[in-house]
């Protein structure tokens, strides 16, 4: 986060009072049951996701006073997510099982901390104070992107596979033909520049070498994927990272993770429907990515020739606003699509800081930098992320074998 | 279960409508949220628990009619809990994800069974629809006990540590002095005997041998576990099998499931209270109350001298119906005392078949049988087991290390 | 161990000699590294074998006076078993980490001992030091056994399977078709009783109960159990217990241990054989002879009416001696055939304490009382056992899912 | 490996004799006992080693030649580490159960294999042999190394902690003060270059971009991660990463992997030792690396800083040859020191592909290809490391929590 102030297009109150509704709106039609289920140590329940959300607000913007009291003390324990320096927390994988506080003192604190907010904000707004604000903001965004892939994965475990959501209609599937195209070569600066908001993770801006590529003009269908899993490609040691490998014999990988038995349908947030040939494959983890690329005579790019290329390009995309929350086939067109929206990307870059970097100083440096272990680059946001929470120097992040993310595949190639 | 008619005081129909209504007495109070929660595989969340005692009724009693079709056929394989002969069910551990079907369906789903039963008692009763109806009346009130264990565990697992519900006030707390009293010898005629209902496990009835022995009055009290605590029982191997002592490592523990840190108070159902010095200890483990006994220069009694002794008492005490859902301090009084209620009493008995059991036929054969494994037999009932439900020859079992249960300890000795 | 004097056919000494030859005996053509080998936790290297016997002496005969000193005192750390009481021990999984001391110098240390040992009785035998040398012989038997069921998992889990010895031929296969023959009823006793040595957990002789039954001539031979595989024993749930079925599904069980896939050939102590349909079939878990025994139509035995019946025969048998280490088939004859001998046969008795039982004082009292939770007892010796090690009276006991040692299967009926 | 031919100083037969002969001399004073133990999962025995090694002349120098018979082809199976693409192989974790083939036949195995090489290496030596040879002794050499640091876990594990061998005396232990030494900025080339042997994961030869930077002068020594220790720096979550921290809590790390508790000794190859106040801090993980690197309020070098840099020095130090095997106090002097030898150096680089990296043809890609996962870079060879096994442009890598490797720390710092 540069604390630099950056330029807002809307008031900071009517923005965060918007992007706050929106994580409640992504929440209707789900019950207090559902928001209550945690399928798995990685995922959280829904509830979780909008009391911690609210906690950030009031741990670090108000908070930030230290005349601060807050009426609930002793809710700071259960809705620390991973900050050690604030103190202790609730073990992660049993978030699931705090059924007290009920759903309703959730909402009543949500609606208390906002109003709080809203009257900070109203005894005046400094630089540092919008960019806690922001951060907090930015934060609730990735967590209304979680709050969607985790309820995903909660209903897909009931054997009953019930619907989140049935979005608009899809339109006509087509799509265009797959085309490399080149990208940049030798010294180029990539990270974030300029006044808008960054994560620390993203700073500073610094030169790197691109050695000579191209990159696909869209991301791989389900249709292309699917000729990798009739070709074998499960059953091929030799296709596969040897840690890859591991899992796909221990945990029996033989298709994408919500991918039906039958090849021909797959569990979305709209329920079971039938998969469409154009679409772009999803719900693919690192290993499968990289083996796909392996398999299809090609790699995946790199963070640095992806961002280069989206530098230059609109963040226009199918986006959590679309309201699919499911990866559509692209429109036909020239260069390079689907750079933004319907599936992250996975490169080929671990996740590592650029030279120079600096987290943010306090217990917000503990918000990115240290998980820099283990876990791969993704870029370009997805069909759960809102439209103004992705930019071209975004680097999401995932362990290699995640697939619970709507992540996909984009080719990429040496030359 | 002997399909022999036996004798109610009560009307099928109501005992039926009577005991299925105090499930969801007990429920009162809890919201959908407490009821989904499954805190570990052990346990179930109460939303299952009133699911599956339905479905049990649908299963046993209405699917006996091989022309009965189910209005949900889908929810077979949720609800099913281990009955392997009549299909797949669902992962245990994995009950706590179901958030569909909600709340308000399982309750609909009960409603609609009971009026399903209501009509079926109305074309007509026989001895084996009896039987039927009270082996799922029986189990209904098994799972009473166990949905008030389980959520007692769940809430105590929630650092918040919520209570579940207040008790009438506790009298005041007095206690008799311990004192063995011999038990018969020689042989003895043991299981269940006469026209009322029984599990196939208490069965048959049969003849066994008696050592000298004598039991103690009552059971141990708080104080003097807190005694053996305070001794170094916790740290002395010599007290402890060599699998207890292994678990008292492995995973930390010094004192009672649900005591406090501070050797003073306790977890109830009631919330965090002072520790009566005069209540039965509870939530034990097999092996605690096997270590406490070595300690103490005694023995656990063995299921036959509990059952000689409580065959010529009458099944009175502190059950589900005093509300107070935690042992009790015992009325001064001479001979056995808390016999029946308060806390399970572990015995020295594994939990096997008597000599010529036969399972019931069919699927219900594998309510008990099957569980003849690394179990030992506990005698009596508790404080949340209904008063109706319990009787000298009934045998219940639990693996040596449960502790969630309301297990105590009553002495005995050879002489 | 009654302290009581017994009566020996054979000097102190001598028998002494005798048997600690016989442990190196059996490790004639295993070589350093055959005798490091640990396969699993349950196992012990063959080398640990051989000093953990020999510390046994150091520790409880030569280190009963107190005076005494060790010349290694830091091998007692590596080779206490589980005598809590007598200090900390190695970690029972990491035996097999320990290539030092070297085979060499366990040898010598044996050599040491024993001479230590017949200096000892050269200064005097009374009966307390007879009985504890007695002890250590009996120990020192049962570590024979199991330095041979040890040594044939670690050469199975070799690819090469290699052999450990050739036994003599095997005579012509026959057996006797199996009948039922009625054992007592009523008040009988068991335990062990007079002068020779017993264990503690054979004591106080008592009175049980029989109920009227019958025990199985022979034990089930390979031919019969082929029938229960092919039978489709390991696919049905409903012949096993619980606990039983859960590890036939989790672990892949599908025939005996060591028998192959082909169901016409066993891994044996000599090597990859012919499975001898006759001979009894072996390395039966519980679990296993449970299921059989339903599917059969029968039950186990208690260890009480194989305890009676047994009693009144005489110990003879195929055991270590024969140099079989493998069952054989049995010849043609009347009575009980095979009671001795062959392999252990498992009991439907939980391994539990005699009434009144008194273990050991001090650390010997560790050596059977603290495992009396979730095993099962089996009776009469294996073709691995020293002929003069077993008696009607003794109880062996192991985990229910325990296939590694030879423990094979008699029928018994109620009547 | 480039296959072009590369310039020997030294006879393709003889330095195949030499590296041959070396891995047997590292086993002088090891029994077949030692060499038995597999320690953990992650080490071999040393006969493992000794055999795999052979394997590997066999399968990829003798076996390229369709023709070629195995005389013991059942081997093939125990001894093939992990290339998928020539067939199963033994599990990982069980090759300490292989107490078959006995040593002596390993030993055998290695003459004859040797012999063979020998024999075809006089029927002519091409480029291609040439190479594929060379590339068996750069493994051979990888494993003289694994050899000793899996023999060092295995006799710590022994609660005796028995030395392997008494190296020379140490000199006079000095060191100079830690100076950061600037190194260049911009676009370099990175990889190996020229006719010598290299592995496929150095190549090719490619530009990469510098930002501003200095390395320390030498080694982070003992006493100065004493400092670190004594300063808390095992208990302070922010110093660490979130994979490491959690490694920290849930193994119990409180300092290097083979210190004593007191902090004034260390288990070495030569028994326990006080620890050398100036010599270099060895069996530090990447996570302890890296933790240290932030308390010192500086950073680990990249890995393409680290080769810039040494790409200019000559590859001195203290390596196997020196027979220390243990890092010992750098001499004082001028420029970056002990850049070769002493102790690996972790790096700041996950260990990827470089751009346009084309792993070997066939089975031999899966040398170091498919490992691109998780891992981090290792630069400069230890104390462990044959002298002519190492260059500027070797890659090592190790997972982040691995310690038993000889692996310590240089600093760096960004400009």
């Amino acid at each position: 986060m540069s604390v630099s102030a950056f330029v807002y297009t809307e008031d900071v109150l009517a923005r965060f009072m918007r992007i706050r509704r929106q994580t409640l709106a992504l929440c209707a039609g789900l019950s207090g049951e559902d928001l209550q289920v945690q399928s798995m140590p990685d995922a959280s329940p829904g509830k979780w996701h909008l009391a911690h959300t609210t906690w950030f607000f009031e741990q670090f913007v108000l908070g930030h006073d230290p005349a601060y009291r807050s009426p609930n003390p002793e809710w700071h324990y259960l809705f620390n997510s991973y900050y050690e320096s604030v103190g202790p927390m609730h073990a992660r994988p049993q978030r699931g099982l705090l059924s007290r506080p009920p759903l309703d003192e959730i909402r009543d604190y949500r609606a208390r901390i906002d109003e709080a907010i809203g009257e900070h904000l109203a005894r005046g707004v400094d630089a540092a104070l919008t960019a806690r604000i922001e951060l907090g903001l930015q934060h609730e965004q990735q967590h209304q992107e979680l709050l969607l892939t985790d309820i995903k994965h909660a209903l897909w475990c009931n054997p009953l596979k019930p619907a989140y959501r049935q979005g608009p209609a899809a339109g006509e599937s087509r799509t265009s033909s797959m085309r490399f195209l080149p990208g940049r070569q030798g010294p180029v600066d990539i990270g974030h520049e300029g006044d808008g908001f960054a994560y620390d993770n993203e700073t500073p801006r610094h030169t790197t070498w691109l050695s000579a590529h191209a990159l696909a003009n869209r991301l791989v269908t389900n249709d292309e994927y699917l000729a990798f899993v009739r070709d074998g490609g499960y059953q091929e040691a030799g296709l596969w990272l040897s840690d890859g490998w591991a899992r796909v014999q221990c945990e029996g990988w033989q298709r994408p993770l919500y991918w039906q038995e039958d090849l021909a349908s797959e569990f979305t947030l709209a329920g079971v429907r039938a998969l469409d040939p154009h679409a772009p494959v999803c719900h693919i983890s690192y290993f499968e990515a990289d083996a796909f690329s392996r398999w299809a005579g090609a790699r995946l790019p790199t963070e640095a020739e992806w961002e280069d290329a989206a530098t230059r390009l609109p963040a226009h995309g199918n986006f959590q606003e679309s309201q699919h929350f499911h990866p559509c086939a692209v429109p036909v067109g020239d260069g390079l699509l689907q750079m933004y929206g319907d599936a992250w990307e996975w490169t080929a870059s671990p996740y590592v800081s650029y030279p120079g970097f600096k987290p943010l100083p306090g217990a917000l440096g503990e918000y990115n930098g240290k998980f820099m272990n283990g876990q791969w680059v993704l870029r370009g946001g997805s069909c759960a992320t809102p439209r103004d929470h992705i930019r071209a120097s975004y680097r999401n992040f995932f362990p290699p074998h995640a697939r619970w993310q709507f992540a996909g595949i984009r080719l990429g190639q040496d030359r």
